[in-house]
């Protein structure tokens, strides 16, 4: 049984109030044998005493093993299972520059190129161009029009951009147009299912345009299209948990990956205690808030071990004013982890504590991976993790008389 | 979605070595309240030294409370789901004695009987004759001869063997000859499908002509066959990791199973140091090795606490040298428990310990089921153990982006 068939049949209303505060990447490893993570470097005596009331344990966000990218680690911890949804490439490009899909979009990553006369492909990612330089191409091809159907063209970083087509009966299975190689010319869109051949014929015509308007162009006069993808049909957090969810983060992807399961996405913070401030004013309004803190995770990626132990004093030390809210439910946790030795998304499994009223009380008495190795929660999968949540927020009826 | 649909898609190419070594039937329990485990007994220093670097957890082989047999065992530490994969009783005793199965090859295991005068069993194990009277009755019979098809008989234990009938569109659904039960004659071989129906006529043609050829035998004068079954469908290390895959073991049984998997099936090592000579040797030619230790299994079902001991304390001496080989991953696992006070395989879940430049330490310092009871890993099913593997070997690409 998938875990929303049990929660939309358990869900309950109430008037308490879930806080889920991811910061990402989190968890971590020492720089050398012998030494502590990041988190057990750290100094965080507010994150300690909310360990010592609450409950911790470790999240595996997919499987044992399996390192996710944003989409799944996140989509783990909202309770849905990562194995089971998956985005596909053009929707979560889209979703990372904030773009929101509709169920009429179709979604594609672009690339512009470098073509020789004969138009055959002389460099994949047209040198790499500057942002300052790809994203007013980006604008000029919004000008491509074509009848029966809307376009929208994002810059993206780069020699990248997005293509969203929007209309009726659009499929999204379409093959890629980059042949992976140079000195021959884009493929042509194809179709792998009649529901698509529409969608193929949309691509065709929109490159024959933006063709046209590049063709000047030094080194970005071509284009290739990669990672067709409908917009992910998933469950609204009002449908499959009975929650007002809001979510407040300042980087697009993670505001779309909140969109994408139907909360509703607040302002426009640009640092954490606009975040945090932000939380506070709509605090009456939703049921659940998703707070997303993405420094442990950029530092990390850096490979910046001194910077992420700051960036963790840091959202330690905004812990109190949270707390002070009094939420029924508070977790923290993260989507993956980011080893700064590794610098990069990791297997690694990551801390998670809960702490609310109903807790029972386990052995640790700080917030590190190894105390959660040991907590009262035991190692499970992520997608299990909104269910202790509803549970102890008093939203989840017993299953069964 | 099965672990293997997540490897292919993640398999990763990467020059990194990892070492799966078994310790078969290694888990134990103690022999009086208040005692200690044979591992514990042990003294093993170099375990303790690995245990102290890496991380340490518990597997279930199949399920916690669940007993497995040899195959289960080892399909679950492969990474197979031991409840998706069976292996029929035929194709495993084909495989205990070193037969290597092809894909148009049903094995089915004999017993001789002994028939009276009206073809009715007096015996059904032939007065349970020794192995040395058995053996070249099974070289008798492989003068059986029928058209379009080959046969081959394998001398098991006692009163035991194998049949394989090797030919195209063989159907393995033919229930047992045996029925279990004196005074009654066999039963006729009867297929359950019209796919085996040619197997079964097979079959009767083999007893009849058996029966020739035995008619003389003053207790094993009859045979009855049970658990026919085809080769199993087991995809290969090749197939689902990527991994060029050696296996060095000494027993039939377990070079049966790594070759079921795809494993190359080295040399004919006798001992243990033969075996860590060979996986020297061989080093450079593959990615994997599937190192088995047999002792530890057999001494736990002899009952003998102490030579159990003796034997891990064997074992442990042996690491050093393995260890100098430097693999990115060595694990030190077992297929599942043996406790000598049982005298048999048990549900008990056993202890694991993987060793990595990227693993995560946890508190353990010393290699023994209660240390792994805290262990960083947690508590997991077996079939999740190679993604860990190959997660540390930098084998496993990310999962989403």
């Amino acid at each position: 049984m998938d875990v929303h068939d049990l929660t939309r049949r358990l869900k309950e209303k109430s008037h308490s109030k879930i806080v889920l505060l991811v910061a990402d990447g989190l968890g971590g490893l020492p720089m050398e044998p012998g030494g502590k993570t990041e988190l057990e470097t750290a100094r965080h005596p507010n994150l300690d005493q909310l360990a010592e009331r609450g409950t911790l344990g470790l999240l595996h966000p997919v499987l044992p093993g399996v390192t996710p990218g944003s989409g799944p680690g996140h989509l783990g911890i909202f309770g849905y299972d990562p194995l089971k949804y998956e985005i596909g490439r053009g929707a979560l490009e889209a979703t990372g520059v904030g773009f929101h899909l509709t169920e009429n979009d179709v979604a594609v990553r672009g690339n512009y190129c470098t073509l020789d006369g004969d138009g055959n492909i002389t460099d994949r990612r047209a040198g790499r161009i500057p942002t300052e330089e790809s994203a007013p191409l980006a604008k000029r091809l919004n000008a491509v029009k074509i009848a029966g159907v809307e376009l929208f063209v994002e810059p993206v970083k780069e020699h990248r951009f997005v293509l969203v087509m929007r209309g009726e009966g659009l499929g999204g299975n379409v093959l890629d147009t980059d042949p992976q190689s140079t000195g021959v010319p884009p493929l042509a869109p194809k179709a792998t299912d009649p529901e698509s051949r529409r969608t193929a014929e949309i691509a065709s015509e929109f490159i024959a345009k933006a063709h046209e308007i590049l063709k000047h162009e030094p080194k970005a006069n071509g284009l290739t299209l990669r990672g067709f993808a409908p917009k992910p049909k998933l469950p609204s957090y009002e449908e499959v948990y009975g929650l007002r969810a809001a979510a407040i983060a300042v980087y697009p992807m993670y505001r779309g990956l909140a969109h994408l399961v139907g909360m509703t996405v607040l302002g426009h913070p640009q640092t954490f205690p606009e975040q945090v401030a932000l939380l506070k004013e709509s605090w009456e309004k939703y049921d659940f808030f998703f707070l997303h803190f993405k420094y442990t995770d950029s530092t990390g990626e850096d490979g910046n071990f001194e910077a992420k132990v700051k960036r963790i004093e840091e959202l330690d030390a905004a812990i109190p004013e949270i707390a002070a809210l009094d939420p029924s439910v508070l977790v923290v946790t993260a989507d993956h982890s980011t080893p700064s030795k590794l610098k990069s998304h990791s297997w690694h499994p990551v801390p998670v504590l809960l702490s609310s009223e109903t807790c029972r009380p386990d052995t640790c008495r700080s917030f590190t991976e190894n105390a959660a190795t040991l907590g009262g929660l035991g190692h499970f999968e992520a997608k299990y993790l909104m269910l202790l949540a509803l549970a102890h927020a008093g939203r989840l009826a017993k299953y069964g008389a």
